[in-house]
């Protein structure tokens, strides 16, 4: 049976890759031979570990995560990460928080319940349409981390730069985490929920400098302790098996497609096409600053919420299909995710470039 | 491409309904003529809210939840949950705790980091292989709740009779759940990790009791309240989205085999098989004592190491896989969840039948 696939821009859980669909319809029933779905395995066994190993070895190998860091697949998402950041690692004290949108606002507001909170830049101000520079950053004098959120999906900004702070840098990449080349050696905690760029929902990769780990206070849960997932590998309890297998499923097609490079010309390609476009157009606004803007979700409007509605129905009707802006900010925002093919960007562009010729 | 599909005794992750994962396969590349993976989707879409809702809606229906209670769907597992709920109903005071097994004392464990915790039981004195009777329970004064986890997976033990306490009930039914009739309004709060009868590892769900939530402690992570997710109906932040949407794909098949009260006619009829051979058997000793045995884990042992590995390999090369024991026990262990097939016991019972006879 034909399936009929659309071009999906949602801005997470979002597109993935077609191949890594496939190979888990194939293998649904029986995994590797064992006459089981890998669903249906324990995770303590050698079939699962082999699954687990696998993912883990291929994200150290594309990220080049150094030996100084370990790999953590958790739950939970973000959001448990805001408590389980402060709780491993503020010991009581301060931590500086850059607040440049939505999740980093909401990891600021839930640290408070553990030290003490420094706002180092806080761009909301301007609806978060930039990100600051590093001389616009402000530090406390004895901040135990600098934290930041690299990618904001509802603004649609991006930092551009990783900033220098005495403190060790922690920062989530939920959104563009594999879309471009880090250094993790300059970072003290990299998390991302994998529901972007990497995995389905539900799996929380976090990279942790292992020289911060066991200084959590007395009442953080078992779970959420960084030192105890170190030392068990992940695997104190069940881990989200699925999504350990759909991450090695990905992170196969990135490596074919030719790693972070590849990934990094691309999403220049598709994002650079509706930037050039959006900074031509007549109808068409983009909302982030130029020199913040986001390779992976580029956020926009016509100034008119009619407009704007009948240019995403549009968009449904020819496949182009969840470029809703977030209830936040309204507007429309196309995201860019590694999974989503240079054609629908362009078919995205061609269809905004018909739009305006209609509507002005 | 005909597929061999084994017969899997995996104490969990553990067999699935070969419908769900047919569904699932068949719906892999476009989920409901989306053009979509149900994985590619936003847990904020319509269509996604029908999975949700839907899969609340069966769990609703089939365990009879009353409206004073609400289903969560959360990440995290047990050992979640092993700090979520002194964290939210403990409230500095003291809980009583019946250790019967591993994860009883896990929880017991965690709990002390959050107030005080009494023992109401501790049968680690007999290998774990009773559950205690009612009048054995010791309450301490003003508990803020009784604890005890129903089935013990890895002892092979299960309660039969629902305690009488004092303070409101908090069940650990990861192991049990939908394989039994239970008065959910007898509980403050029943949780289960999913991936033994109801989805694959990474989702956990919690009914709690309304009337208990908004007393957790201030260093409570937002995602851990209780209060914070009933208000959200569990969508704080992304939930696992697969998963829920298996677990609406086994609660279908649930419904479609006759409900709850067929699992518990199937579950009598596998175990029971077991149980009466065990009790004529000159080889084969069951582990838990007869008024405690579990229909769900069945463990059991001949006696000599080097012939328990024997019958394991000779199980596993006519396709009775997963049956080894747990590593804190050693032995056999027959786990017998909802998706296994009355001709999975039958074959385990013939195999067995046939191994004593050439043993004794």
């Amino acid at each position: 049976m034909a399936v009929e696939r659309v071009y999906n821009f949602a801005a997470g859980p979002s597109a993935m890759p077609e191949s890594a669909l496939k190979t888990a319809a194939a293998e649904m029933l029986d995994f590797r031979g064992s006459g089981m779905s890998v669903m249906e395995i324990s995770h303590r066994s050698a079939l699962f570990q082999e699954v687990f190993d696998g993912a883990k070895a291929k994200l150290k190998s594309l990220m080049r995560v150094p030996d100084t860091h370990e790999i953590l697949l958790l739950q939970g998402g973000a959001t448990t990460q805001f408590a389980a950041i402060p709780m491993n690692l503020l010991e009581g004290g301060t931590a500086d928080y850059a607040v440049t949108g939505n999740f980093s606002g909401k990891a600021a507001e839930e640290a408070r319940k553990y030290g003490k909170v420094h706002l180092a830049a806080d761009t909301s101000d301007t609806g978060h349409d930039r990100i600051p520079a590093q001389e616009e950053l402000s530090f406390s004098p004895n901040a135990k981390y600098f934290y930041y959120c690299a990618n904001n999906t509802i603004f649609g900004t991006e930092w551009h730069y990783v900033p220098e702070a005495g403190a060790p840098l922690v920062c989530d990449m939920s959104s563009d985490i594999l879309s471009r080349k880090v250094d993790v050696s300059r970072f003290g905690l990299i998390y991302a929920g994998a529901q972007k760029n990497m995995a389905p929902a539900g799996l929380t990769v976090v990279i942790v400098n292992k020289a911060l780990a066991g200084r959590e206070l007395p009442i953080t849960p078992k779970i959420l302790s960084y030192e105890t997932m170190i030392r068990t590998d992940s695997l104190l309890n069940t881990p989200p098996c699925w999504c350990i297998y759909m991450l090695g499923l990905t992170l196969d097609w990135v490596i074919r497609e030719g790693g972070i490079p590849a990934m990094e010309q691309r999403k220049r390609q598709k994002a650079g096409m509706l930037y050039d476009f959006l900074d031509e157009s007549r109808l068409f606004k983009a909302h982030a600053r130029p020199e913040s803007r986001s390779w992976m979700n580029v956020t926009f409007r016509t100034g008119s919420d009619a407009l704007d509605a009948e240019f995403l129905k549009g968009a449904a009707e020819r496949g182009l299909v969840n470029l809703k802006g977030h209830k936040l900010t309204g507007g429309i925002r196309a995201s860019l995710y590694n999974a989503v093919p240079v054609e629908g960007a362009k078919a995205l562009v061609e269809y905004m470039k018909e739009f305006e010729y209609r509507h002005v």
